[in-house]
C-alpha cells in the first residue's frame, strides 16, 4: 500500500501529514557521551544461552558499557530541549570466535535505554533494546571529592535496573593510564532485531542480523582502571545465565559517532 | 535466515535461547482497565492533517480515551508482579467517512503509553504508540470527598503530557446516567505501523493498516458526563492541528478485552 | 520572625505571597484508595532495630499496607488534575505490646512513597516517609482475566522498590470472605519525626511522636485472603532486618479517610 | 523527648536503632556538578510576590541555575551507587537590594529537584525544594556534533517541568570567553524553610531564613554565552509572576562546594 501522505514522508510511526511526530526522524543520528565500559570473562559455554549458534560460539569474554548520551539529528533541536537528546543505556555484548586471524566481533544480545525514541532508533539498526535504568558516575574536571575526576585512584560505580529490579552492579577504580578500546569500542557488534507478523497466527520474529554503519567516531581517549561486576538474578531478564563473571578491565572516557544507517551482519 | 534457537522460538526481540526474555511473549492477551472516554468534535477539514488520505476523510468527530489498564497473558504472571501488568495511556481516535450504510469506523493517529512491554505490544497490533505520562481520576465505590463515585456530579480529570509538556486536558462530570460506547469501544479501529530499513539508504516506513482482533470483551456499563477537552501546542507533537476542539460528550467506566492478533484493514 | 506575607499565609514552603505554591495546603485532607494489606509475624526480638524502646517492645505482629491513593484538600481541585491527587504508597507498621486491657497500637518504622505532596503532608502528620516505587495489582468489577475481581481464587501481587532494588514482595490470594480490618486499619498508629538544626554543629533530629487525627473513615468492607510476603536485602533500607517474616492473613478493598491534623502520640 | 537510640543516632528520619536508612546522613556534603546559569532581568515591583519583604527588595536581577549535581557524605559510597548521588534541580535566585556598599545577596523563592535525599538536604540549609524535572545540555570534551563542546557556538538548552507542565525554558549560545560569577555563584543565597505543627489547629509554618555554611568551593572557571529565557504559566508555580523575563547573560561550567551546616541568614 502506497505511503499516503506528501513530501516528507514519515520516517517512522506515528504516520501524520508532515511527519514531525514520527517517534524517530531520518540518519544520519549524531551520538556523544560518558562511558564506563567493563569488560569481563565467562564460562563460554554459558554463553550459547544468549548467543544464536548461526553467529558463532562466545569465546567468553564479554563487556559492559554503560553510557550517558546525548543524540541529535543533522538539525540540531534535540541539543535545545534535551529531553529528546539525552538518555543512558547499559549495553552487554559477547565476543564471537572467529576464524584464525579475523579480527575480533561482537554480538548484543541485551541492551536496556530509558527512553523511547533511543528504543526504536535502536532496534532499527539492530539493538534489541528494552527499557531500563541506567546510572553512572561521572568524572567531572575538578579536583574536589565529588567528582571522580578522571585520574588514579578515582573510584565509579553503575548499576541497572529493570523493572524495579537491580540487574547489573559494577564499580571501578582508575588507574590513570590509557586504556584500549573494550567492547564495542574496539570491535563490530551484532545486534538481531525481528517482528512477528500479527496478521498470522503462530507467526514470531525472526531474527535479522544487523550492525550500526558508523561513519564517524571521536574519542576523548580512553583512562583505565579495575573493576568489580554483578549480574543479578531477576524473574525475567537473563544475563544471571552467565553464571560468575570476572571483571578483567575497565576502562572510562567520552566518545562521539556519527551512524547513518546499518548494515547486514 | 532460520530462527537458531530450540522451542519455543522468542515471539521478539532480545532473542535468547529460552525466550524469557523477549520483550513480548505472544497472544493471547488480556487486558482490563478504568477507562475515562470524551468524544469531541472538531474541523474536518483540518483532520487531513492526521488522516492519510487513502483511509478516507475524517467526519469531525472524535474520541479521546485515557486508560488505566492491567493486562497478562495467559499464564497471569504480570499480574502476580505489577510493574509487569499496568500502564496508563491516551488514545485519540478520528472517526473516518464511510460510504452510506457503512458502519462506523476509527483511525487512530496518535496514543501514548507509558511502558515498554505496551509500546511493542501495539506496535504490533498497528498501534502508532510514543511514550507519554497520562493521568486520570479513578471512580473508587464509596461515598467520600475523594472517591469520585460513579454517580451523578462526581468529577473527574485527565491529562497527557510528552516529554515534559502537557499535551491534552480533560474533565468530566458525571451525569449518572447510563452511556452508549463512545470511540473504540464501539467501533473498530485502525492504526498504522511500518518500519524503515535502513540497509537501504533513503528507505522510509511504509504504512501497514491494522486493527486489533479482539476475540472478548466485557463492560462494567458506561456512565455518561459532560466534559471539557483541550489540545494543546507542542513543538512535535501535532493534536493541536486539529484546531479548538469541542467536547460533545463523555463517558466512563471499566472494560475487558481479549486480543489473539491483528487484522488487515 | 514573623511571617512577612499577607493573608492567607503559606501552610509551607516555599513562602510566596499568594501562597499558591505551597508544596502542601492546610488540611483538611481527603484520602480514597485502593489498599491491599498483608499481615505478618515475626521474631520480636528482632523488630527492636525497628521500634524506639520508649514506645514499647512489639509483639511481633506487623502489616504491610500497599495503597494506590487519590487525595485532596478542600478546594478539590487535585481531582481535576489527578497528578497531584495520585500517589502510591507502602506503609509497614509493626505492633506494640500494651498492658493488659489496652487495645492494639501500632508503630510505622518505615513508609515509602512516590510524590512530594504526599512525602511532605505525611512528615507533619508524624510518618517517616522516603521516596519509593509502589506497585499493587488492582481488583476490577468485572469477570475478565486481566480484572482480579473481588472474589474466591483471584490472585493480587504487591511489591515495593526502592533506589531501584526491589524491597518488598507480596501476592495474595483471595478467599472471597469478609475480612477483619488488618494493621492500622484498625488501630491507632504512631510515627516519628523531627528534622536536625543545622545551624547548631552536632545537632541530630529529635523523634517526635505523632499520630494522624482522623475524623471520618469510610470503608467498602474488606475481603479476605491468603499471602506470600518478602523482605528482601537493601544497602540502605532495613526491612529485612525482621528476619524471615510469615504472612498470617490478608485483605484487599477500598477505603477513606479525613485527616483535619495529628496528635501527640 | 530524649532520642532513644544508641550512638549514632539518626541524623533524621525514618528513626531505626542504626540510622542507616535516616534519609539523609549528616553533613559534611560534597557537591559537584555542571551547571548552566542565566542570568535574567524582570520588573522589580512584580518581583515583590516572590520575595518577603523583610529581607528587602527585589532588585529586578535574578538567575537560574541549571544543575547536574553529584553529592556525596565524607564516607564515599554514594559515588559507588550513583542512584543515590546524582540528581539535577533547577535553583532560581532574585538579587536583594542592600545598602550602598553592602555586597550583593540573592534570595532563592523556588527551587525544584529531581529525588528525596536532595529535598530533605535542601530544606535542612533553607532551600524551599519541590519536586520536578530538570533538562540540560551537556559540554563533552569532544569536537563532534552531539558534544556542544565549551567552545564559541556551541548551543545548550535547559528546562524544568513540574508536574507534568514545562515551566521554564533556557537557552545559550556560549561565547567561549570567559565569564563571571553568576547569581549563588558568587553572592550569599538566603533561602527559607519552616513546618506548621499539626498538633496545633491553624498553625501555619513560620519561615526561618538560612543560607548554606560553605566550607570549600572549587570552579573549572565559566565559559560565557548569551541566551533566552521563559518562565511559562502554569495553575500551581508562580515564576510566570515575574512577567517577561529578559536574559541578560549566561555561562556554563563546572563547581564543586562541600557544606558542613547552615547559618542564620
Amino acid at each position: 500500500m502506497p505511503q499516503s501522505f506528501a513530501t516528507p514522508s514519515p520516517f517512522t510511526a506515528p504516520f501524520t501529514s508532515s511527519g514531525r511526530s514520527a517517534l524517530v526522524q531520518a540518519p544520519p543520528w549524531h551520538y556523544a557521551g560518558w562511558l564506563v565500559n567493563v569488560a569481563f570473562e565467562f564460562d563460554a559455554v554459558r554463553g550459547a544461552a544468549l548467543v544464536p549458534a548461526e553467529l558463532g560460539a562466545p569465546t567468553g569474554r564479554g563487556c559492559v558499557h554503560f553510557a550517558d548520551w546525548q543524540a541529535r539529528g543533522d538539525d540540531g533541536q534535540a541539543l535545545l530541549d534535551p529531553v529528546y537528546a539525552q538518555y543512558r543505556e547499559t549495553i552487554v555484548v559477547l565476543e564471537l570466535a572467529g576464524r584464525p586471524g579475523e579480527a575480533a566481533r561482537f554480538y548484543c544480545p541485551l541492551i536496556y535505554v530509558d527512553q523511547d525514541i533511543s528504543l526504536l532508533r535502536g532496534w532499527l539498526q539492530g539493538w534489541p533494546k528494552k527499557i531500563g535504568n541506567t546510572w553512572l558516575t561521572r568524572s567531572l574536571p575538578l579536583i574536589h571529592p565529588a567528582a571522580s575526576p578522571l585520574s588514579q585512584g578515582s573510584r565509579l560505580g553503575a548499576s541497572l535496573s529493570v523493572k524495579e529490579r537491580r540487574l547489573v552492579d559494577a564499580s571501578v577504580t582508575l588507574t590513570g593510564e590509557k586504556a584500549e578500546r573494550l567492547g564495542l569500542l574496539g570491535a563490530p557488534t551484532i545486534g538481531a532485531v525481528g517482528w512477528p507478523d500479527l496478521t498470522q497466527p503462530g507467526s514470531v520474529a525472526t531474527p535479522r542480523y544487523l550492525r550500526a554503519d558508523i561513519i564517524d567516531c571521536v574519542e576523548s581517549g580512553w583512562t583505565g582502571g579495575t573493576a568489580t561486576l554483578q549480574f543479578h538474578e531477576h524473574p525475567v531478564e537473563e544475563l544471571a545465565l552467565l553464571g560468575e563473571v570476572r571483571a578483567s578491565t575497565a576502562s572510562a572516557g567520552w566518545m562521539g559517532i556519527t551512524v547513518r544507517g546499518a548494515l547486514a551482519a
